[in-house]
């Protein structure tokens, strides 16, 4: 891009001092975090995603995004695909670690609601006192938890990457289902069961939701 | 907000099955970080503010939001206010914690950029290193370095805070200008000199500056 030399300060003054009558009035209101989402027909919201590895989170949240984008609306996904590579990078699998991991991400979708934008975050986030941390950070009603409710048979039995079968033979530690934990949730916002919708009727099911409690104006 | 039980899980299923066949079109694209700018007017971009503690950034980075927004544009600000506590606040002042501090507010630029915003970072990043680190995670062209160029004499004559006084008692350690060195860019992409240009002249050329680089669309 063109460097802007001390010289086309210079011009700046110039050209604009002439336009100065312009700006009062947009000087006027600060830009707040409803004026921002207001300008995309959407109150802010975090959605988070919580289920085993393999249930349909990611398959869901994608299609959450791409029907809120055809609407007009402004998503964004937070995985582990950009998180873990970037922001999260210098995070290992301890127990510290993965509570940092939550934590951090957690704060930048509170960041990006006060951009104004509808997070939705897909993590397994299997601990329920993560969960709650996350939902805390937030404004009441603006935090939405989304249960991916699959069995453990079932992902174990697709098992697209082998992470599971890895697990069972002591390949991978912690790895959540097979030796530690996933506590399922007891209040989820909304809770798919994966057995009986399609990823399709989940993203339905998710966006009616976000209309009929207001986070989408008509 | 309404929970949605089990009954609604099944309600959903029945009532969205009828409209399976609207669902085609909008699940062909999927949404991409231009996507998400366009819909906006603009392509995503981080202007990162670097000066001295007072030297104006935050106003004029104010003043840009404002403007951006008054557009129809889609800005935010990262700043010390609402990364410090929450974001960072595990983190102190050392070197290794300033570096750290940069790092991530680099990479959440980066996810913001990456949903489709114009981010503003308002930081006194004293160190060519740690922005050269910032330059270098961002697209070529979308970091836009905006030099908030006062005299020392001059931010600490205002000195609104009272944090130069007290970083000259030795109060306050590792304080950039007083007993930690303020690095000045040697190749902004804009230089505001706040002696010649007042804040509104300094937003006027930023804006400016983001048109005519093709930032903002028509």
């Amino acid at each position: 891009m063109d460097r802007i030399t001390n010289a086309t300060v210079g011009a700046g003054m110039i050209r604009f001092a002439l336009r100065r009558s312009h700006n009062i009035h947009w000087q006027a209101l600060d830009v707040t975090r409803e004026a921002r989402a207001a300008a995309k027909g959407q109150k802010p919201a975090v959605v988070w995603f919580t289920g085993l590895s393999g249930s349909g989170k990611s398959t869901i949240a994608n299609l959450v995004e791409k029907r809120l984008h055809a609407e007009g609306r402004h998503a964004y996904i937070l995985d582990g695909d950009n998180v873990r590579h970037g922001l999260n990078r210098d995070l290992g699998f301890t127990e510290a670690d993965r509570v940092e991991n939550i934590r951090r991400v957690a704060e930048v979708a509170r960041l990006m609601a006060h951009a104004g934008l509808i997070v939705l975050v897909s993590f397994i986030s299997p601990f329920r006192a993560e969960r709650r941390m996350a939902r805390e950070m937030m404004p009441d009603g603006e935090f939405i938890e989304v249960f991916v409710d699959t069995a453990l048979e079932e992902v174990e039995a697709r098992d697209p990457k082998g992470l599971y079968a890895k697990a069972r033979r002591g390949e991978l530690k912690n790895f959540t289902g097979i030796d530690s934990p996933y506590e399922s949730p007891e209040n989820a916002d909304i809770h798919v069961r994966t057995a009986m919708l399609s990823p399709e009727e989940a993203c339905d099911l998710i966006v009616s939701s976000l209309r009929e409690t207001g986070r989408l104006s008509a």
